[in-house]
C-alpha cells in the first residue's frame, strides 16, 4: 500500500521550490503559503506575481550613493533640503532604510553594498571605497555606520585610514554602541537606532 | 531634524506591502525578504513571480474530488491502479497532500473546501456534501478526516448523517485521534498522520 502517493500538481510543486528557497521560509511554511494563496483570490497571487516583477525590473542602484531607487540619482540624494556636508556609509541599501525609519538623520548615504572580507575575496575596490573618497569635496563629517562586527569594524577602520590619508579635514564619527556586539545592524528597533545616532562619538 | 525620512522606492514599497499580507510574514520580515531578493541575482525575483502567475493560471479545482490540479480530473482520480472504493474526506487540498505525503492511504478523496459553519453563513452545500453524496455508487467505506476541532466533528456528523439516510451499506470511519484535539490536522506531522490512518476506527 505505501508508495502510491501521488505528487503535487507541477506547478503547485515549483511555487514550493521557489518560495523555499527565500530567507526564513522553510519547506513547510511554503507549502503552507502556496496553498493559503491558491485558497484565496486569483488576482492576489498575480498581484505578488507583478510586485515582484517590478522589482526585479524597477528597481537599480544610485549611481552616487549605491541606494536602490527608481530614478536616478535616488530620492536622498536629490533631495535639496538635506545636509549635504555629512555623508552616513553603510553596508546594505536595507540599513539605509532602516536609518531612515529613525528619522534623526538629514544628510547623505553612502552604501558600500558589504563588508571587506579578503576571506571571501572582498576588497576596498569591491565594496565602494574609492567611490566613497571621490564624494568627500565640501563634506565636512563621514559618520561610519557599518555593521559592529568583525568585518563592519575592519571595513570601518580601512575607511577612516583612507580618509586620513587623503588630507581632508573631516570629521569621523560612529554610530554608538547600543548596538549588542556580534550582530547586524538590520535586527535593531528604530528606538535603539535612533538613540545610536544621536550619541555618535568622534573616533 | 526629525520628519525628514525618505520613503522606499515604490516598487519596493509594493512589494514588502503584497508579501507582509502573506500569513506568517510580518511587514519587517517582509522588508528583509525583499531586500534579500534584490540583494540577490534579478532571474531569480523573475523565477519565484513567474511560478506565482503559474499558480494563478495553471492550477484549477478537479471536477470530481475538488483537489488542485493542472489536468481534470486530478491525478489521484485518474489512477486506475488506486482503490476506488474508499473515499477520504478532508477539508482541504493541504490536508489531501499531507494523507498522500504519509503514503498509507491507496483510495480515492473528497475535498469538502471547508467545513460547515451555521456562524459564518458555510452551510451543507457551501463545503460540496451533496457532490459527495453523488459518488457513493460503489463505494464501501468513507474515511471522515475533518479537522478535529469543532466545526470540523459538526462536518463529520452532519455526513455520518447524510450517508445513513441514504440507506447505502457503507462502513463510516474516522481516522484515530493521533491529533491534539482542538488543532489543525495541517500541523500533524506525517508520522502521525500516517498511524491515524491505519488505526480509523469506525463510528
Amino acid at each position: 500500500m505505501p508508495g502510491k502517493s501521488i505528487a503535487l500538481p507541477a506547478p503547485i510543486e515549483q511555487a514550493i521550490a521557489e518560495l523555499s528557497r527565500l530567507p526564513g521560509i522553510g519547506p513547510r511554511s511554503a507549502q503552507r503559503l502556496v496553498f493559503h494563496l491558491l485558497r484565496g483570490d486569483r488576482e492576489k497571487i498575480d498581484g505578488v506575481a507583478r510586485s515582484l516583477l517590478n522589482l526585479s525590473g524597477r528597481v537599480r542602484h544610485c549611481t552616487i550613493c549605491g541606494n536602490f531607487t527608481e530614478n536616478d540619482p535616488c530620492a536622498v540624494c536629490a533631495d535639496t533640503t538635506r545636509r549635504r556636508d555629512k555623508i552616513c556609509v553603510v553596508e546594505q541599501c536595507y540599513d539605509l532604510a532602516v536609518i531612515e525609519r529613525g528619522g534623526s538623520y538629514d544628510g547623505l548615504y553612502h552604501v558600500l553594498g558589504g563588508a571587506i572580507s579578503p576571506l571571501h575575496g572582498r576588497f576596498e575596490a569591491d565594496v565602494r571605497i574609492p567611490q566613497l573618497l571621490d564624494r568627500l569635496n565640501g563634506v565636512t563629517e563621514v559618520i561610519l555606520a557599518t555593521n559592529p562586527n568583525t568585518e563592519g569594524e575592519a571595513t570601518a577602520l580601512l575607511i577612516q585610514k583612507r580618509i586620513q590619508e587623503s588630507g581632508k579635514p573631516i570629521t569621523i564619527t560612529k554610530i554608538a554602541r547600543g548596538l549588542p556586539a556580534g550582530s547586524d545592524l538590520e535586527y535593531a528597533d528604530d528606538a535603539t537606532l535612533s538613540e545610536a545616532m544621536k550619541r555618535r562619538v568622534e573616533i
